[in-house]
């Protein structure tokens, strides 16, 4: 573990902020409220944690611009928790360590293989596979053959990437996750028995992309299923063959998108979301947690719900659900009244 | 890879078709209207994608039957998406490479195991395994005591298999699948502790089955878990202890079947299901997308929403939800007026 | 296998219960009421499958305490199912195989393992990492650095274990699970690019914990990931970084838990539930199977529905939901009868 030790002038700069304080002490890392120790720099991301900011023992904090004054340096920022995390990143990075292919790993023929990579022991890495710059393969991970992955690439443990999938550049996939897998395509016969399609596209995914644990994304039935630059997928997410999405889209945990469904850029979906198939999701729809999605959705849509409506009018249903047994009540008793007036 | 040709007119056999055009004109394989290549043989599901047929430089293609007329060579059927997928297959299958026994594969005592399989590096197997003529198992799957797999069988790369488990011919499980883990059984004492139940039974997997990735069947309490011939799970579904899926039934990605729960022949659960425990669904039943089962369905119902109801009347009120606010306005109203008439 | 033999008389003493019949008969194992053979105990959970025990071959059977006479010797109880698992895992538990470290298993430096411990083939353990007395380490396993595995623990095959990792005693961790992966944490730029914020804190697991398959646990952004002592995890549940679940909670099946919430002990989430991050759910809170939580609960809180409602309550709408068309025609007579009314 090498030291990094940064001026908060330096860091000031970096993340455009402004200092109060002496911009010559240095710090060494980033620590929250409740464990940092002198010579870190902390955090503030909301005013109500603010007592906790002063019993703090960091030499230094990011703090929003509009907050109070401080007792300790420091740097103002319109959003403290993206400085931070450029912050600590500069903390966290660590040069690569090129330790080559362990003797215990399995590698097939007619590969090429960076001489700057980390494969680890007991991988299994198929034919005629690409493997970048700084590469690193965990133990446990199987990739199969005409597999390409770009520079500066991480496959945590465990995880399994299918023949002739292409994976970008900066691309992390966490433990467990399934690439390339067969799309679940069946036609049915007469008798009901179902018949495979044979599943022969590819998965692509671009730059920048983070993949959680036991994710899964199939491969195309044909052509291909596509994660665009900077997506994040959180664990267990299904994506179906041909979905594609589009670019700095975030899928949070146990979400699901159906076949051949489209997302634009910077969608958002909620944890356990799930998508029908054959869709079109606009740019920037967001959609709440637990959502299930049935139809096209136009741009900027905020949705929630199943099936998904606009997120304030589920709100106000919501709402109004939990008054339904007074408002059947109310009904019975008008009907009584009406008919009573009516007699009359 | 070995290259197969077929002419038109064997095709046009092979899946009961009629032909229009020369068929004696051959094709090597099989793509879809945005990339088929001369030589290949495409398909026309929809008669909406009609123009992209007409731009496509396949050499033939199977349409509907009632389609319109071609410039070239098609075979007419009834269900394109059918026969498309089974010619497919006859250009897909390629035969089986018998490359034995992986030298860096590890293997209990008392196995058998058929010559003409093809286990690769980095397998465990365990003790009295029994595989049979042309099974495929990839690198880095785990196979426990006492587990059966039968005839032309596969398991994808990362697959666990736990002790006594039976998996029959021609099945295929996807990468990251567990199939015998305990069952989540406990029962618990007067302080809330809970006590373990211990799971003795097995997972017995019939003929033709497909499980997609990160699949979870568990182990049975006592007896076994059992998923019938033909039936089709998609990517990170939960079969619980006990489970009974019936022949050719189809689980959409995500869904969870609680623990006894018996499904009948030829189900289909949409992405997401549950279905409570202790349950029977008849054959045929359909849920769709998301929905919740909470209690017995007849052969053939229809099911949506949760708790699960008719599908038509979950469409019905799925339409009324949206208007609540304005019935709750109108009850409002009616109140008002009701208490002036009244009151004159 | 060890066989093991215990008379009546002992196993009543075990469990707390009143013998009828031969104290002295003895009984080497348990089965259920439809396999349960000569020499066997087995249990009779309900009165209803009273006719299952008159047709058992069993040598003994546990039962209710107000339950009827029996033909057979019986050990009667308050709670049968509690009675026959104590009983089972008697029979059940086999003496631990200290068969050592597997040459084929890969060990990093500076690890203290103890001598009484079984590493399987094909295992990957990293730096620094300790082994207490009795672990299992199953096939295929990876165990990053600095993880500490505490007595008794056991790791099924292909379970991975990250970095800095700290599990408790007797805890069982089922195949393809995935524990301390990063958390799904970013900050957004102005370009709405997602910028990772470093996932520095840890997993701790304590004693007698038991989670699923392919499960993920997320490392905490800091500070730790907590599950407490006792908890039971189904498969495929997602807890993500700095969550806190209390003692003896049960998570079933595809449950969620997002970020920085904190169960309370004895919680019960059923299968498919999602749960919101930053919120506290009181101790012995119960949700019901695809419950959706957004905000806190408290105490013995029991809830249902998207968002979570009083369960009571929830049953109650959803009998009244089916009713909607019903409640919007009776509104449409309504105003209509006003209407001719208010003419007049």
């Amino acid at each position: 573990m090498i030291q990094t030790m940064r001026t908060l002038e330096e860091l000031t700069a970096l993340v455009g902020g402004r200092l109060e304080g002496d911009g010559s002490i240095s710090v060494t890392g980033v620590a929250d409220l409740e464990s940092a120790r002198p010579g870190q720099i902390t955090f503030l991301a909301h005013e109500k944690n603010i007592d906790l900011l002063s019993r703090c023992q960091a030499t230094a904090a990011v703090v929003p611009i509009s907050s109070s004054d401080y007792a300790l340096p420091v740097i103002r920022v319109r959003d403290p928790y993206l400085a931070i995390a450029i912050i600590h990143n500069l903390f966290f990075d660590q040069p690569f360590q090129p330790t080559g292919i362990d003797s215990r790993a399995v590698v097939g023929h007619d590969c090429q293989i960076s001489e700057a990579v980390a494969v680890g022991p007991l991988v299994v890495i198929g034919n005629r596979v690409v493997l970048g710059q700084r590469v690193t393969i965990e133990p446990g991970v199987v990739i199969g053959d005409d597999v390409r992955i770009n520079d500066d690439t991480t496959l945590k443990a465990n995880v399994t990437v299918a023949f002739g999938t292409i994976i970008g550049a900066r691309v992390m996939v966490h433990s467990g996750t399934v690439i390339g897998s067969d799309g679940f395509g069946y036609a049915t016969d007469h008798l009901g028995r179902h018949v495979k399609r044979p599943q022969v596209g590819i998965v692509q995914i671009d730059d920048d992309v983070e993949i959680g644990s036991n994710v899964c994304i199939d491969r195309a039935t044909f052509g291909k299923t596509w994660i665009k630059r900077g997506v994040k997928i959180d664990n267990l997410v299904q994506i179906a063959h041909n979905v594609v999405i589009g670019e700095d889209s975030i899928i949070v945990a146990q979400g699901g998108i159906s076949g051949s469904t489209t997302l634009g850029t910077g969608v958002v979906l909620g944890g356990q979301v799930g998508v029908a198939g054959h869709l079109l999701i606009g740019d920037r729809v967001v959609a709440a947690a637990k959502t299930g999605i049935h139809a096209n959705l136009p741009v900027k849509a905020v949705v929630s719900g199943f099936p998904a409506i606009p997120h304030p009018l589920w709100l106000r249903i919501s709402s109004l659900l939990v008054k339904l047994p007074e408002l059947f009540k109310d009904v019975r008793a008008l009907k009584k009244q009406i008919s009573e007036l009516r007699e009359k």
